[in-house]
């Protein structure tokens, strides 16, 4: 926890606080005691300002119980931070205070964003590659459960988890004790929930789901609204009045951590009751409320909302059929010119529904199609009979399949390259990327060829004498060999480089190999 | 030509001239002399407001040289129509009169529109789906060539033309004498156009052509700008301001032609000296300024124009791998939720060029696979070593392959059909279109079975009892055999029907095969 917590009395001079100092990146948290309206939720503007030099963010407050007002913020600049906060409210108006940011700790990178207009990085400049999970319902799972897929996460790669900010409707947390999970509303069903009242310790929990996530390296994509479980909580049906209510408090607590993500809905068009234009109002209040401009999407079911709005981020698509052949993703990246990540492509395992049987190997055959057209994807796994839904993707847990290694090795490889992994010739080649003359992946799927004639496409200044090494990647058993002959090009017709000694690479006639090819010649 | 020419002279008084006729969704024209500046292509403003009840239209008006000012009046309503005209010209302001607008003959059904969201349609109701071809530089060739080419076309079912409102450049023409064509502009190369001053006679010629087409049946998918041959003409380089007056120019002589679609360009992103936003404002005057709403869309190369944009009224899209496998195209319906033409496929011929290389085969499957996807598809062929292009494409003519008549059996078919042609079950099952549970195409492509066990997916109310038949269509060979057997379906397991008694129905075993089947019960 690198969090800072200031307490401020209302009696105490903030001149007696020795200036607090938090890391780039890293929260810094004011907390100021009022006594205020019956309820106060509504109606009490609290922000501050955020100021250093030519920088100043404005921080939205929020009411964390008990009569204590907070503001969290995020510094991105190493310095002396000063602020001044605004209400309507006097005992929260026109308090000022300072903080000194230290220098970001080695694993704080910060806040991811939009890099190389297809890809992602962190504020500092490091890529980042998303090989992200689905967890959808981990932060309402019993203590011990949460900490096995903690646990989990450790032991696998992933670096992104998509999970739900509400909570599931399940009939047995009708009927209390609750002693699985809070609410974020006051009350305990729907006949009792107020919705004009949050519930400070269920926020208080999601951030320390936030945080541990956070201590793991992994961006926290929360889902903000959920269509589901309609009409037994009311929570995917609130007009939109609340529905901003909760979204401003959403980013007021949780827009400091550096490691979250915005995805607007789950499946936002199985909530009916809401058109485009509402979610173009979501939208902007997140656009125009989260100081920090973290990154922005919402994750279709059979509308798909209009990804070209310049407010979207980033794609965060359910479309199965687009990684199930090379090409599709090529294509919605020059429709969208945004990254993509394939956030829901089936998932790997064993329920009824068609959704949720992917063999281990289409799920790895589809990280990889999706990676080699320019994009990223999204794991999940499911498991049959597993309590209180499909296993990992509801719940967490324990992981039971095959992809996640043969994921992780996918991870190391992109890192390692050189380059960003971007399609070289999609409207005719679509199983080949990375940067023309540099580096190619070349993946080959389901084929089982025996031999690859050594042909790369005229892109990129291709010239006569460049030279090449290669390695044989088997995508299934995670084994890469490099061969020890080097390629050496020659041009042959009007689109095509080949070996000038027309040389071909075996290969072992199984599905699931692909070929890395890297220039070593200046 | 049902063309009605009105020729006003200044010193005829209105109530002379018998009122005019012209039938629903032909063409009004009105003809004011004045003399004017020195150039009145510049700074004259004439419009008329033509009312009729509570219908009024804004019909831009030019200049068509030798002292005439026109204006042309399409008319969507029978009855009696008035209209005044304004100008900032004297002689050309406030000038009154009246037509009658009499039913549309029966092969006029008015300007076609999008139907059904994902679809066409006449004006009149009637179905439009459109099988085009590409025409590019047709109009500029020599007029035994553009009869040649109006023959063919008589002698295919195309039903939509593209082609270009600017000549290419060659090399030749810039030597005159311009025996071939005109220019736009007057002037005879770039260092004599004036692009202030529009040649009529070279847009009297283009409204000859439009015509021409309509006469056939035929929509005239103008393609108002070009990249192509900068910098020789320089008429893929004028700026803005002269862009625009070229693009009302153009509105104001061709917008009462009912079979008229706007393509705003033929792969803008190669005019790289236009932004996006460019190409904003160019659609925003078409929008503003065509009295009809004529369909509207634009052409890609590299860079796709962002077709969410309400002004744009379809998709016409460059995307050769889209129709290269089933799928991508009830994504891209998905995507957009507007009708999409795959405009370019790459094209049917043996250039050089890989872009025109497609066997017949492939060119109808390309077709089939757009079609079954929910979309629609341009052909288009080339010729190696034709004189000034590559073939039909550039110049028109003759067409020397074997798609079209499968590409008019395929069109038959769809025309046939009770309904349009959706997706039915998109995200598992790509190679099934029609209406479920009403009619259903499926296409086979290039696989090569010998027998298809009866299977609809569970979608649209299917039961246990609906009976259906079915065709046998070898899309090839273009015959159509229905079978005797009626199936009757029951639900097996949790997504599918199949025929009660595990009917299986029999194939050749070859490729381009599909089956049409269609409920005959209730």
């Amino acid at each position: 926890m690198k969090t800072m917590i200031l307490l401020l009395s209302l009696t105490l001079s903030l001149a007696q606080a020795a200036t607090p100092q938090v890391e780039q990146w890293g929260m810094f948290e004011v907390a100021l005691e009022a006594q205020t309206s019956p309820n106060p939720f509504v109606g009490i503007d609290f922000d501050a300002v955020f100021t250093q030099g030519d920088e100043s963010f404005t921080v939205p407050g929020f009411y964390d119980g008990e009569g204590v007002f907070k503001l969290r913020f995020m510094p991105n600049r190493v310095g002396t931070w000063s602020y001044v906060t605004r209400s309507n409210y006097e005992a929260l108006n026109g308090k000022t205070g300072t903080l000194t940011c230290t220098p970001a700790g080695p694993d704080n990178h910060g806040p991811v964003g939009v890099r190389n207009q297809y890809h992602f990085g962190y504020a500092d400049g490091t890529p980042y590659y998303p090989f992200g999970t689905t967890i959808y319902e981990w932060p309402f799972q019993s203590p011990e459960k949460q900490q096995q897929t903690l646990e989990t996460l450790k032991s696998t790669s992933f670096n992104k988890a998509r999970f739900l900010l509400i909570p599931p409707y399940r009939p047995e947390y009708c009927e209390g004790p609750h002693e699985i999970y809070d609410f974020p509303f006051v009350g305990t069903n729907k006949e009792t929930f107020d919705f004009a009242r949050f519930n400070p310790g269920y926020f208080r929990h999601l951030e320390t789901c936030i945080q541990q996530l956070q201590d793991l390296g992994i961006e926290a994509d929360v889902i903000i609204f959920r269509p589901y479980a309609n009409p037994h909580w009311g929570m995917g049906e609130m007009d939109m009045a609340t529905n901003e209510r909760y979204l401003r408090y959403v980013i007021a607590r949780l827009s400091a951590y550096r490691n979250v993500w915005w995805s607007m809905a789950n499946e936002n068009s199985f909530m009916e009751y809401l058109t485009d234009e509402d979610w173009d109002r979501l939208f902007h209040v997140v656009r125009d409320t989260d100081p920090y401009g973290h990154l922005r999407s919402i994750h279709n079911a059979d509308r798909i909302y209009n990804h070209t709005h310049p407010w979207v981020t980033h794609v965060s698509l359910q479309y199965y059929m687009a990684v199930r052949f090379f090409g599709a993703s090529p294509m919605l990246r020059d429709i969208y010119r945004k990254p993509i990540i394939h956030d829901e492509i089936n998932y790997e395992g064993n329920i009824s529904s068609r959704w949720g049987q992917l063999s281990s190997e289409e799920m790895v055959y589809r990280f990889w199609v999706g990676l080699i057209g320019g994009t990223y994807v999204t794991h999940g796994e499911t498991n049959a009979g597993e309590d209180m839904g499909d296993g990992w993707i509801s719940t967490g847990g324990t992981l039971k399949r095959l992809s996640p290694p043969r994921i992780a090795f996918l991870r190391q490889i992109v890192e390692e390259a050189p380059v960003d992994i971007d399609p070289i010739d999609q409207y005719f080649q679509t199983s080949l990327a990375g940067k023309a003359r540099e580096y190619y992946l070349t993946y080959f799927g389901k084929e089982s060829i025996t031999e690859w004639p050594f042909i790369l496409p005229k892109r990129g200044d291709l010239e006569d004498g460049l030279k090449f090494k290669v390695d044989v990647i088997d995508t299934w058993n995670m084994t890469i060999t490099p061969l020890d002959e080097v390629f050496e090009i020659e041009k042959m017709g009007r689109y095509d480089f080949i070996d000038k000694d027309k040389k071909v690479i075996s290969l072992p006639g199984k599905p699931y190999m692909a070929l890395r090819i890297q220039r070593i010649n200046p």
